[in-house]
């Protein structure tokens, strides 16, 4: 039984068709489907993308919705994360309200999966981990939400958070996330030793917060290789971030892109302006599973960000100095199909059979769309519609 | 005779206040100012801007309204050129009707300035420049606009171009022009002494695009700052995109600002993502006059760009690692103060006197404004209202 037609829309800018939709999947793609009673959407001649995937953000601690905290703090990354955890208590910060504050605006902006690094520390436990998990449930009909259990503070300087991280694992965390061994926790080997035993005991992915610069990021890049390879976790581990192949060294990062490639890493890049960045293009090129996110928005670390992944293609085709058209594309690409790819969602795409996980934007190419970011005129998660015209159908307080 | 009165609004984030425009200017400002028969607007405790500055951009050449087209060239500057060149003319490229449709994009984001930088070669002769012209002279009651004559092809490796420099300040181009020296035409103390020599001839001031980086572009530099010293032209020579400043030496560039500061050139960047910028904290300590602007958008050079200086307050901000509201407020300066002193436009700003170019947006700080980008609530210029609910009142076709 068809449950909706959505006629006239160009999947990814081809030509003119209608999709029909059964049981959460796409049933059928032609002219002139037949809508046997079912709910019928008119695109208009609207581009269709597959959903926009987020998978880098952290929804326990953005401010959306609160009052303006004017930001202070010192730029290097220790003193954001001390002011941080502090702030959190001053604030009264609720990782469940906030979460499902940023969840409803990315649905508003056509993302139907996202994953969520959720601080893990001793200060707060798994306070946010719970409330994470709580939006998860409770949106679990219009957006997948994957969460990884995330040591922001450290974790072999903070005594009692390998527990923690266990013990979030075991309450639902999907992935094991760790954060700059050498400049954060000053024990690379303790570091990862420790991240991929939780992921081989839990059997689950990991995702590395990688900011370490240059030579020193290259150096936890490697032993983050030996240890994929050693584990045989080709596919299953993500290094976000990775600012360390934006070096300057044209060979070196080409042999190391090759070696990721061959380990199975995955890259996820928030194309940031201010710091150097892995080449999109040469890992795309390389065959290397790459993704974006919004990252921390309007939190304690900066004001920006609006959880609009298609905005996002448009900063990491910016930043990494895509004009061609052909280019651009390949940037959307990454906040689709890449981001699909290293979330391992399954059943993801435009094909007949595929979960229907739609988008409809106006836009005469791909390219024009992701430079006019038009509102999103119908968003589809499982063929549910969850947002038209800019606005989500679901709520967060 | 009060022309207009503005209600509740906040100055830059400080308390709410009246405002009164009469003759084009700021008459009064306080509480519960009379009205005196003039027309009344609400305005809603909303922030109150003066009018955002577009002082770089390409009016005559954007694509804007016109039939997608695909991009394909190759990235070096060289190729976009003659792709360009050749390209306007199998397009039809029509520069009085597209300068049209950026001006009136920008009066609706709340720009009330615009300098514009007009192709001048031995294709097209003084057709931008006049298409150009009919849209300043069309719009000047709601937007100044300034036109540089600007030697896209090359001036020294364009036999023909100088002649046309000359005359298209003789017919009303309003500052002197320039474009890489070295890079493009392989005669830095040619180009520079025309450069010169014709801001001299016509009692005009300058501003040259360097995209020259590293080595290159300081050596271009250095000539310039001895040329302005030479004929005392400080604080009319303008600097635009001065990559080479964004190079990896802390001293020579700290030095290299000092002397900029002494010279009184000036400094214009977009803060674009991809290469390295001129650091803009930095430039505006050292007490460098700095603006920015859109650049050119929609074009036959890059398919980005909005028009909007509220956004490139945010982009400039962003790629300066700004996250501090103190600090994301100087990058909003840039897009208003600083576009005003580099134009040298008389009376800008919001003291009673100043001309009344007035912006309104929703916010509850001025770096809200910049990370949220509201529409513009309502626009005026020398007191007439342009543009209200993010719509200009005036037309393009
Ligand atoms: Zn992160
Ligand atoms: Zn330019």
């Amino acid at each position: 039984m068809t449950d909706l037609v959505i006629r006239n829309v160009r999947p990814l800018g081809k030509a003119a068709t209608d999709i029909a939709v059964a049981g959460g999947r796409i049933a059928a793609m032609g002219t002139n489907l037949p809508a046997n009673g079912a709910l019928v959407e008119d695109g208009g001649g609207a581009l269709l993308l597959p959903g926009l995937i987020e998978a880098h953000t952290h929804l326990d601690k953005t401010l959306l919705g609160m009052d303006w905290v004017e930001n202070v703090v010192a730029s290097d990354i220790r003193s954001k994360i001390d002011n941080e955890r502090e702030m959190k208590g001053v604030l009264g910060l609720d990782p469940a309200l906030q979460s499902a504050r940023q969840v409803v605006m990315s649905i508003a902006r056509g993302t139907t999966a996202i994953r969520s690094h959720v601080d893990i520390d001793t200060t707060y436990g798994l306070a946010g981990l719970e409330g994470v998990a709580a939006t998860r449930e409770r949106y679990a009909d219009v957006i997948d939400l994957q969460i990884v259990a995330f040591p922001q503070s450290g974790m072999m300087i903070r005594k009692g958070t390998v527990e923690l991280m266990d013990e979030a694992l075991r309450q639902g965390a999907d992935i094991v996330g760790g954060l700059d061994p050498c400049a954060i926790d000053f024990d690379p080997k303790g570091h990862l030793d420790v991240v991929f035993d939780l992921a081989v005991r839990h059997g689950k992915p990991i995702d590395i917060h990688l900011h370490e610069p240059g030579e020193l990021g290259l150096f936890t890049f490697g032993m983050i290789l030996e240890r994929t390879r050693a584990h045989g976790l080709a596919g299953k581990v993500t290094v976000s971030h990775a600012f360390s192949l934006g070096m300057n060294d044209y060979l070196r990062v080409g042999r190391l892109l090759d070696e990721i490639a061959g380990a199975g890493v995955m890259l996820m890049s928030t194309g940031p302006a201010g710091v150097p960045v892995p080449p999109l293009i040469r890992a795309l090129d390389a065959g290397i599973a790459f993704c974006s996110g919004t990252d921390g928005m309007r939190d304690l670390w900066n004001p920006y960000g609006n959880a609009d992944m298609l905005q996002r293609a448009q900063i990491l085709a910016d930043r990494n100095n895509l004009s061609r058209d052909a280019e651009v594309e390949r940037a959307l690409d990454v906040c689709t199909f890449g981001g699909a790819a290293v979330m391992g969602l399954p059943d993801y795409g435009l094909k007949v059979g595929d979960f229907a996980d739609l988008v409809l934007v106006e836009g005469r190419t791909l390219t024009e769309a992701v430079v006019t970011l038009p509102q999103r005129k119908l968003v589809v998660k499982r063929g549910r519609v969850v947002a038209r015209d800019g606005e989500a159908l679901v709520e967060a307080a």
